[in-house]
């Protein structure tokens, strides 16, 4: 439907990732910014969902913001031993790296 | 990740059939609701896929509310011959039964 | 702009208290379930206020579910002293207030 | 609540502008790009809402980009006579502002 099919699909698995990470750390101690950074990180890739669908004149630009935002909770997910964060932090650097191509396909 | 992955993934699937129909039948004359329908269902989509990956408590109330919306959307867009618009209808069609199964389960 | 705009102005007050209690809260244990519900209650009062800008036909069946997690979230957050969950608590009563008033003027 | 409470509000009325435009022109014919920097730029604002409700790193990111879209919405709106294309458009302008003052004053 999207010609960056991967990528579209890409966030939408980190935004659901993100959104379970998100919730089972809701109310427990961290050590670091996760889960604020599972909150910004599942937001942007939702937002990437909807320009990839509609192939839209902003896609490479939230794109690349969500590249970034990413490569953050990834590092912050990375330092955690929950499975959900470690699926997450995973989702994470699968996210960044489709985003990146995307980008660069774009561009 | 979810207890109801199949349902979480025909959401995922119709909210970007939604978005890609809204987008391309925006500035089109329309014999009916297509899109206003659209923007209804892909709310609702996103909204149920992040209730889903959560397990939220309130999944199964937003899945009721996504089946009857996806319905209205599915008769909608059914009705037009675009190519967008027969494969918004047939992820609305999946996407209502697939609401309709996780509500029964849960219940 | 809306037919109902006390109605959307308490939505759209409530959403930003509870991103601020959630954004607060997340990293900090909690004795109860706040900030899920926050979560929960950001996202139907950002709901609430889309269906209401538009008068859609959804607009009374979100803000009956807005008002019901609104419920949640106040007596959750109201069991907490920092000034944000104060803040979030008062935002949600006001906003389920403002909901079933909503509900039972479109009725 | 936020530190830019003036760009906070003028993002929440132009995502409420720009809904409504939006709801209004769907299915309707259109000569420009309106309705479809409407679906852009009420994305937008909704997600500068809650970055600013957070006080997030990302704020002025999305801020800037914010301004991008708003400046294309106000143009193409600005060219319809429909009350709500006005009005939207006039959302739009002072949105742009708003977000152009705020990331002056994060630099």
């Amino acid at each position: 439907m999207s010609k960056y099919s991967s990528c579209l699909e890409a966030c939408q698995e980190c935004a659901v990732a993100c959104q379970n990470c998100l919730y089972q750390m809701a109310g427990m101690e961290s050590s670091n910014d996760c889960p604020k950074c599972c909150i910004e990180c599942a937001e942007i890739c939702e937002q990437a969902v909807r320009v990839l669908a509609r192939d839209s004149r902003y896609a490479e630009q939230y794109c690349q913001l969500c590249a970034e935002i990413c490569d953050w909770c990834a590092e912050q997910c990375g330092e955690h031993d929950h499975e959900h964060c470690k699926k997450c932090a995973e989702a994470c650097r699968e996210c960044a790296e489709e985003c990146r191509k995307m980008v660069g396909a774009a561009a």
